[in-house]
């Protein structure tokens, strides 16, 4: 994460701009889900021209990349429970219960429409994280699966769930992914 | 499946504006897909007036809607190979294969970004599939899973890869998901 308040001084105003165009894409996702972002509603809602929207982030899609960037980033922990099962039963009941934020589905469905093809800002440090979790492991001595199955098996049905499903994606459900995984491997 | 060709008569005009409605949804979003479908760009590229699309559909999420049900129902067949296993494998094939047309995942990205909430028309029709091949299996006598542990197991790391990461689904790796489900179950 960047420390923006080193950002901030007299004359930061590119952070508060940042800060307050977030905000606003935030804010109208929340109101609005399924219509669609324009740069000028994000202007008039932050409060700054939209030339400075566009000359900053280019187009609608890419300001949706950088609002899931850095929302998607560094807000989940990995943790060290001591055991591989732990951690990644402790990790997907974290991610899970981001997974219910009505506010995180409106962000991602929307950075899915209209993100570049082949991948996603939303996933991209979930990755990184299992991979974390799996090293870990290793590095204890014991075994660990590959991040391309563990990605398959757990984040594939949690995401599915939640994108594409009208049941929800709960923590409890999560942990029961994790243990078939485990006695799967 | 609405039977269309009964609407085509010497003014089927109805028809005819939803074909080139459809088809122009089609075409903008093969062109540009992370841009954003506005009724007037879809009107335009069809020949028909943007009042006329507004009439009819209301909205670009509920156009790309109606697209994406009339795209993603009835396009995979369910298959009858004799088998549990054997059907499993040629209907994931199938549907892997769909996945890698690009123009089927703009859509589907599309429809995921402009989509109502808890649910998309994409895959509504897919999870009716994976129910009658299970219950085949049933009516063959055989044990079958639940079509919840299915979808996780199946359409999860399937749709999660084709949607989130840049790794293609491929059809051999479709398969493996359902030898490894179905040894699991």
């Amino acid at each position: 994460m960047v420390d923006v308040s080193a950002q901030v001084r007299p004359g930061g105003r590119s952070a508060k701009v940042r800060a307050a165009v977030h905000r606003a894409v935030g804010e109208l996702l929340a109101e609005e889900p399924s219509e669609t972002l324009t740069i000028p509603a994000v202007a008039s809602r932050a409060g700054v021209h939209a030339t400075t929207v566009y000359r900053r982030w280019g187009s609608a899609a890419q300001l949706l990349n950088d609002v899931a960037t850095s929302r998607f980033s560094g807000d989940v922990v990995v943790p060290d429970s001591g055991s591989l099962g732990g951690d990644l039963e402790r990790w997907m009941e974290d991610v899970a219960t981001d997974l219910t934020d009505p506010d995180t589905l409106a962000l991602m469905r929307a950075t899915i429409g209209s993100g570049p093809e082949g991948g996603c800002a939303c996933t991209a440090d979930r990755h990184e994280q299992l991979s974390a979790i799996l090293e870990r492991e290793r590095s204890r001595g014991g075994e660990a699966p590959d991040v391309e199955s563990a990605v398959d098996s757990l984040l594939g049905p949690l995401y599915y769930r939640a994108i594409f499903s009208a049941r929800p994606a709960s923590p409890d459900w999560a942990r029961r992914l994790v243990d078939s995984f485990l006695a799967a491997s």
